[in-house]
């Protein structure tokens, strides 16, 4: 079976890692010419809305799916014509749209942080009237890895929090007050059969992900992943989608989903029976599920534009290492590592260890 | 970090899909236009001993490595002339001569059957007073799969065995009468540190690996991984290696070694801590090992000329698909399944399930 893929990063590049053994063959579309999936496929170099280079993939695939979400519903409109397309472009549009995103959360019985739609001025200050200080204006649409918001603690800041990234529809949002960050990642099949990852406890640092740990068993597992179980069905999703949730102090707020592999589920190569890239691609391409359940503990940490000697981490006991291929960047994700561990307190230990090897500070991510 | 590799088949494509994540790159040299692991990184289409080739090969490579052995040693000079080859080639040319190869072991105080190299039909008739009937006769070198080879069961057999196989360098080997087949997976870095898997059982069918089941803590782990050990720093050995024994009653026997990854390896993907693949390609390049301890256990069934539907091998709990992307052909090794369990009982269980699967006896498969 031939797949085609929206996007040609890391997290493509993993998709073919666990594809191919199912005997699927790959092809990526992606803007740069030297995207790090290439190697593993297809290579088709082009914009993502390339009329021409969508045919192209069309013509390759049998299946197309993403893993880059931000693309025109022209786009998958275009491919849907052709081909069938997952997941749905339906849930690709409310993805794309925080506050279409946050207003079918709440439709789903999902709690969010309060939000108000802001398209001008005057809608912010009425916004902040409402919501309190401080709150969080970010855009509607696109931005990522904290790109396109503020944080506006008084009403002085509103004006430079507009001038900032106003004069498109925007979103503020109640400042919410976590316990910690979390993600269910989830799959549903073509025929409506959903599985649930265990729990995942994230940390970010300047708006990127840094590091993910498998928590099964968490108290707030069964909360996250029944949310999650009502998004998937709602949208008539088909492959893994993630949901970042905040935790604030037992009670669960949803931030956003993600229609996509996730990174924080990059943890389930090493710590699930099987992968969030292998169970995507068994639901688009129709292929029965496999096992979510974890595999020991595991502790995941992103490399971050730089890369550390690999030599000395594959030294330590239960150290997995995943480099993208990519050219080192400030801010760029270029690899990952995981720790894994047969219970949390080895876990705690050894990922300390990998911290100390990467000049991390192990204080940070205890 | 770019490996050459010399043939571009399922152990090549193993190898590949383990060394991306740890960012090396690929080039196969193979001499099937559709080599399966083509796909996976630079494909070279020519004749293992191609003299332009192989010096694309090498001005590729940073390292050259092997899928398959059975190449002449003006192909590893050629290499070796220009960038470092792993395996050394004495221990291909040693795995090359069955006479050569069980002379070794003996050396090494490493027990075999009873041989002798024979030349002629007198030889023949004086190795068969000595060994006794039945005898096995086998080419010297070359021959795989059970190919080349004649079992002579009494006197009448000889001349036919002889004309069957006959007129190039031949090994009469006295008939092992073993309880059961067992390999030895280990590898060797660059400075001298080994480090071996647990014991495998194998099965047999017209002389094709069709099973491999992990046995760590098997009594005669230990007698199998201290041969292994020998053999390796022997022969100044880097890379992954596979030494196959007999085992009778308790006594081991050594048959053979493949100077490689090996089919009775592929278990180490799910039930190992770093794969065999990963640590062949660590070794080769320089890295440190990594952990060859067991998790869980593992039963490993070929597939063989044909595939069985794949999608309900997908829905049976902890089986693992791995598909080769060759095209189907009677007796050709074109993917395999690994089924996992936490232990030995519920193995059994999902085993007999994956053979049922499959049409194949649960009976036969112990």
């Amino acid at each position: 079976m031939r797949v085609g893929v929206l996007g040609g990063g890391q997290l493509a590049r993993m998709m073919a890692l666990a594809g191919h053994p199912l005997g699927l063959e790959f092809a990526f579309l992606d803007p740069s010419a030297d995207a790090c999936a290439f190697p593993l496929g297809h290579a088709l170099h082009g914009a993502y809305d390339d009329p021409a280079k969508l045919d192209e993939l069309a013509d390759f695939a049998d299946v197309v799916t993403f893993e880059f979400e931000n693309v025109p519903a022209a786009v998958t409109d275009r491919l849907s014509a052709r081909v069938p397309v997952y997941p749905p472009g339906g849930a690709l549009a409310v993805a794309q749209d925080r506050f279409v995103e946050k207003t079918l959360f709440r439709e789903l019985g999902i709690d969010t942080a309060d939000f108000r739609a802001v398209d001008s001025e005057v809608d912010l200050a009425a916004a902040a009237e409402e919501l309190g200080y401080p709150l969080v204006l970010k855009t509607r649409s696109e931005g990522y890895d904290g790109k396109g918001q503020q944080v506006v603690r008084s009403a002085e800041q509103l004006a430079s929090a507009w001038q900032a990234i106003g004069g498109r529809p925007l979103i503020a949002e109640a400042f919410v007050s976590f316990t910690r960050e979390v993600s269910v990642v989830a799959v549903r099949s073509r025929d409506g059969e959903v599985h649930c990852y265990p729990l995942a406890e994230n940390q970010h640092e300047d708006g990127i992900l840094t590091v993910s740990r498998s928590q099964p068993a968490d108290l707030i597992e069964g909360a996250a992943q029944d949310a999650a179980q009502r998004l998937l069905t709602h949208l008539e999703y088909v492959g893994v989608l993630a949901l970042e949730l905040f935790d604030c102090g037992g009670e669960l707020q949803a931030n956003e989903f993600a229609p996509r592999v996730h990174n924080s589920g990059h943890w389930t190569i090493e710590g699930a029976t099987v992968s969030q890239f292998e169970n995507h691609l068994r639901a688009v391409c129709g292929l029965p599920l496999g096992a979510t359940d974890a595999r020991g503990r595991v502790a995941m940490l992103n490399l971050i534009g730089q890369l550390p000697p690999v030599a000395p981490l594959l030294s330590l006991p239960d150290v997995h290492v995943h480099l993208y291929g990519k050219r080192a960047r400030p801010g760029r994700k270029i690899g990952h590592l995981t720790t894994w561990a047969e219970d949390e307190a080895t876990l705690a230990d050894r990922f300390a260890e990998v911290c100390t090897h990467v000049g991390r500070e192990p204080a940070s991510v205890g």
